[in-house]
This record gives C-alpha cells, sequence and structure tokens, in this order.
C-alpha cells in the first residue's frame, strides 16, 4: 500500500548530486522493498540559468527554467517539490509559486537542524559558493536565530565544486574540502553546512572538527517527512 | 550548446539501482560542467507490478505500467527512453511500443558486449532473478550468439537482491555475492553478466574471477551512445 505522496524534484544542479539525493531517498525511506519506497518524479536539468552568474547580474534568471520544471512535475503527478540545490533557493519562490503543491525548503530544513542543535552554535560556518553566500540565502534564517556566519573561502570553494562537477570526487579533492572546513572552524565556526550538493559527494561528518549539518541529508529528512500520508 | 537528446528513464525498479544508473550517466557524460551534462527526466515508480509473480502467473503484468511511464515521460519531453531493470525488460515491447521514440534495450546492448570479448565465451553464467531467467531474456539472444548460459543459484541471488533492496549493501552481502559469482565460474561460465541492477550495488568486475559484464554500465554506454545528437 503506497503510504507517500509522488515526489517531484527539481533537479540537475549538478546531475551526480540529483543523484545522490535520490539513493539517499531511497535509503532513508524505511522501506523494505521497492513497494514501500515512495515515487519520485525527477527533472535534471542541467541547463538551468547559471546560479552564480544570476547573482553577479551577468546572466539571466534561473527563475522562469525553475517554474517551469515544478509545472512540469506538477503535470506529471508531482505532489510535493523539493529541490537539491542550495544556490538556487535563491529563485526558490519562482519555483514554489507556480504551482499549488507544497514546496520543501532545503535552507529552511537545514536551519531548522542547525537551530536544534545542542548547544546552540553561536556562529556557523558555510561551505557554499557566491551565489549562496552573496545571495544571503542562509544569512537570513541563521541571523534570525542569533547565529552569526562565517563564510568559506569562496575561489577555494568554487574550484573544488567545478572539479567534482566535472567528475573528481578523489582523495585530494575531499582532502582539500577538509582543509576548508578545518579553516571555517578556525576562524570560530562552532558548526558548518554543507551548504552546496556537491559538497557531501566528498565530505562527511568525520571529516570535520565540529558539528557537521549536511544540508542535502536536511533535505532527505524533510522531504521524507512531508511525503509521508 | 546541448549536445544532447533528452533522455527518460523508465526507473524505481528499484530506486537504489536508478539512483545509480543516474550517477553513471553524469560520470560517463564526458561533461566537464553542467552544461554539458544530458538533461534526463525519470520516473522512479516502485509499484511496477512485481516482475516475478507476473512471471510465475501469479501477479498482474508490468506491461500497462511500464507503458504508461514511457508515455507520460515522452510527454514530459523524453526524446529517447532506457529502463535500468533487466526483468522488466520481459515486457520491454509494451514500454516500446507505446511511444514513437527510441528505446535502449539494456538486454541488447549488455549481450553485444558479452560477443565483443575476446576471447568470446563459450558459455556466460547470468547473475539474474527468477523473472530474468523464466522469462529467458538474455538466453535468446546469447544463444543465437552461440554462447550458452550457466544460471545462478536463484534462492541465493534472490535472497541478496531482497536486502540490498532493504538498504543492505554491506560486506557480508558483497561476500555472498562474490560467492555466487565464484559458483557460475566454478560451473563453467567463461564470462559473468551482472543481469539484475540490484547486484553492481555490491560487485564490481574486481571480485570476479572471469571477464564481468555489468549490464547497468552497458545500458549507460548505449543510453549517451543514442543520445548523443
Amino acid at each position: 500500500m503506497n503510504r507517500w505522496r509522488t515526489i517531484g524534484v527539481l533537479g540537475g544542479m549538478g546531475p551526480a548530486a540529483t543523484a545522490d539525493f535520490l539513493a539517499r531517498l531511497a535509503a532513508n525511506s524505511g522501506a523494505v522493498d521497492d513497494s514501500e519506497q515512495p515515487r519520485v518524479l525527477i527533472d535534471s536539468n542541467p541547463y538551468v540559468p547559471d546560479r552564480n552568474a544570476a547573482r553577479a547580474g551577468v546572466g539571466e534568471s534561473p527563475g522562469p527554467a525553475l517554474a517551469a520544471m515544478a509545472r512540469g512535475l506538477v503535470a506529471a503527478g508531482a505532489e510535493i517539490l523539493a529541490m537539491p540545490c542550495n544556490a538556487a533557493h535563491g529563485w526558490v519562490l519562482d519555483a514554489a509559486t507556480a504551482t499549488i503543491v507544497p514546496f520543501v525548503d532545503m535552507i529552511a530544513a537545514a536551519v531548522a537542524e542547525v537551530a536544534a542543535l545542542q548547544p546552540r552554535p553561536r556562529a556557523v560556518g558555510l561551505l557554499a559558493v557566491a551565489a549562496t553566500l552573496d545571495g544571503r540565502i542562509y544569512h537570513h534564517g541563521l541571523e534570525a536565530a542569533g547565529i552569526a556566519v562565517v563564510e568559506c573561502d569562496r575561489a577555494g570553494l568554487q574550484g573544488l565544486v567545478s572539479l567534482i562537477k566535472a567528475g573528481d570526487t578523489g582523495v585530494e579533492v575531499a582532502i582539500a574540502m577538509q582543509a576548508l572546513a578545518a579553516d571555517l572552524a578556525g576562524r570560530g565556526a562552532e558548526a558548518i553546512i554543507a551548504a552546496c550538493t556537491e559538497v557531501p559527494l566528498v565530505l562527511t561528518a568525520a571529516e570535520v572538527p565540529v558539528p557537521f549539518i549536511d544540508a542535502t541529508a536536511s533535505l532527505v529528512r524533510a522531504t521524507l517527512l512531508a511525503a509521508r500520508i
């Protein structure tokens, strides 16, 4: 018996991160066989306009593409929507208002998990690309909760994300990502958010010296909770 | 510039195998950034009627569900279709004739790679569930190529597939899968096909004593080739 709403996924930002999100949805659903899993419709669309370029004012907005993807997924049967890309949440209202179905907000899910940490961190480090930092996508929610933000080395993080998007998830990339996390902790971050879906492809809590909130994992939990009938 | 046809995926059989297929499409596309990746629309539908039950004559046919999924994917924009589930290929004609777009056949892709092995194996072992064996899904193509079939221990394989579908991809499952492969080699298999998409979630060529054809990898290659404009 199906106990789930059909999940629609605005994906492809990037494709490997979307595959990671799907694998974790399946692994965390609690299903003991296929028939207990949720149905998931995915639009893995790598042609959504570049979030960094749009945020920097030198490229078109991703909003219309995200809205079209949301409408397409709902037309195909999606009953709730989720988007495993942090930076794209700068245009989340375009996607969320394009249809009448609930949209599970990745940023809200991750911020809620940070705010629930005991003890609550006074400052949180963000492993995030420029579009996420400059869009203040996490700043709003964290600062509203009285938590300061420590930003990562942008150029360093972007270089690693580009390597991961090109398929390199090897040990050198992983070690460099660990160094970015250690740098955040060294500058006062009492917890760190993997605020880019490529980050957890090479970094897990075991390699981070402070509590580690993986926003992809937060979205998996929030999505499965919202999808349960 | 998009150099790809939009790929539609009939998935969810099971969901983790579909995530594995997506990850491998992204990893093998040759793309150096998102914009060079193909767009992929996925219907991860775990409610397709059970293939083993249908083949055993005790459950409804998966054909109509697969046909509906194919039509839905094409309506959403898919320009070629692929289905990362071996057993479901027993009803591939239902899916392939439901729309006018090309359907990339996983079985044909894997058999072609087996037939191209040098030296060509005289007998090939199948790590496959009952629906795939009893449907003679691989037997037809292999026997037409003059290659004999060695069938795996069905109960043993099904038990492992069920564990993997329940999320267990641990070392004990992996070792048991290696033993099934070794048993096939011991009974004359000169190559082995991972003819179930759960198999490569725990088994790679490095653990198999003879040439190993991973049908999921074959489908990835054939799909990317067919999708290239």
